[in-house]
């Protein structure tokens, strides 16, 4: 069972019939709670039951649903097994270059879950951790300006020159991805629902079309070992 | 190419002989610049190079390395893919429960890259934020002074009985899975260089064995839709 989007990407040629001989239990948008209930029901009456999350299911995903669910229940006995599927920060950091070689920060923008207070506090603080900030969920069609307020702070702490990526439906027949500096944030149409927005931290840069977060090698000192740089690097 | 052990990973019955045929050029841990350097010489030469890293390439991993020494070379035409991977925090996060259904931050305890102060910095400002934290490469025989640091600044901001959720070899076969409140964090043998660490937020919570944080489902509204939560559950 699962968002009808998601079950649709399942049921394609190149899965070849995964949904072959199951029944298919299928719902809307926002509709978490039901949906866990219902794969819970069915879980008690004795189905194997599975239950499909895109990206990864830990990351704001159903499996914590599940299991909101079944400690509110009490003594649930039913076998469970979460499968950790990429997540959208990775699958969309590897479409941007390398972003995520340093400590990151990973903020969902939904203020249906999450107060906005919260939310901005949370910006604020991985902007003085310097962390680079991976943002789900950034906006949708009502739901505006948490993004509008997430750059507001962002710019109080980082440069307008700072590399943002933008990646929508990664991996997708429809993927896009786009590389801007902060300043212009706001003006990249394509962050949606369907997109994940990546903020440098204070030394991202790019490189072409890549945007490189430096791990730290060039503080490295490793006595052991003769760094053997090739010498058109160097 | 790839660190020796990652590359032993792949070539067992389950892999079915994905080795077969290449090239296999394996080197040391901690000899991350020499492998990207050779990759590079070799795809040069007209090789297809494949470059094995574990988790995500692109979390603390081989993307970024490749990437920064072919911006030092200037302009290199080498095509290149990065395929994103499950990282360890979505893989333990898997096997503890849900920790990570609300925002968190990343953090490699790492001193060897990163400055020891600014690793502090990061821990309080995400600490600060109530981020969820989780914690890469956590300690090594000789590095041990960074966990420490970390759980001293930890115990500022939070509860003692902070759930911290270890967990060492995800999804092998040597896998173990460890609970603790943080104020036991440091009686944790099993932390080492394979292991992660993920420290909840202040309202994470455990329930039997799982460590759960919440989404924020309590608070959401949503007018549209009736919550049909089977009785059970309420």
């Amino acid at each position: 069972m699962g968002y009808q989007a998601y079950l649709q990407l399942l049921d394609t040629d190149l899965t070849g019939g995964l949904l072959a001989g199951k029944e298919i239990i299928s719902s809307g948008m926002t509709q978490e709670l039901t949906r866990a209930g219902r794969a819970i029901e069915k879980a008690l009456a004795g189905n194997d039951v599975c239950l499909v999350s895109s990206g990864d299911p830990g990351i704001y995903g159903m499996a914590g649903v599940i299991l909101e669910l079944l400690a509110k229940e009490g003594d649930s006995k039913i076998p469970l097994e979460i499968v950790p599927g990429v997540t959208a920060a990775s699958s969309c950091a590897s479409l941007l270059g390398a972003p995520l070689m340093n400590d990151f920060a990973v903020i969902s923008l939904s203020d249906l879950l999450t107060d906005a207070k919260v939310i901005e506090k949370r910006i604020r603080s991985a902007c003085q951790g310097d962390f680079v900030i991976v943002f789900y969920n950034p906006k949708s069609k009502k739901r505006t300006k948490p993004l509008e307020k997430a750059r507001e702070i962002l710019l109080r702490y980082r440069s307008p020159q700072t590399p943002v990526g933008v990646v929508r439906n990664a991996r997708r027949a429809d993927e896009e991805v786009i590389l801007v500096p902060l300043k212009e944030m706001l003006m990249v149409k394509q962050i949606d629902m369907g997109a994940t927005v990546i903020v440098g931290n204070s030394k991202t840069f790019t490189k072409g079309s890549y945007m490189i977060t430096p791990r730290g090698y060039e503080r490295k000192q490793n006595k052991n070992t003769k760094l053997q740089i090739p010498n058109q690097f160097q």
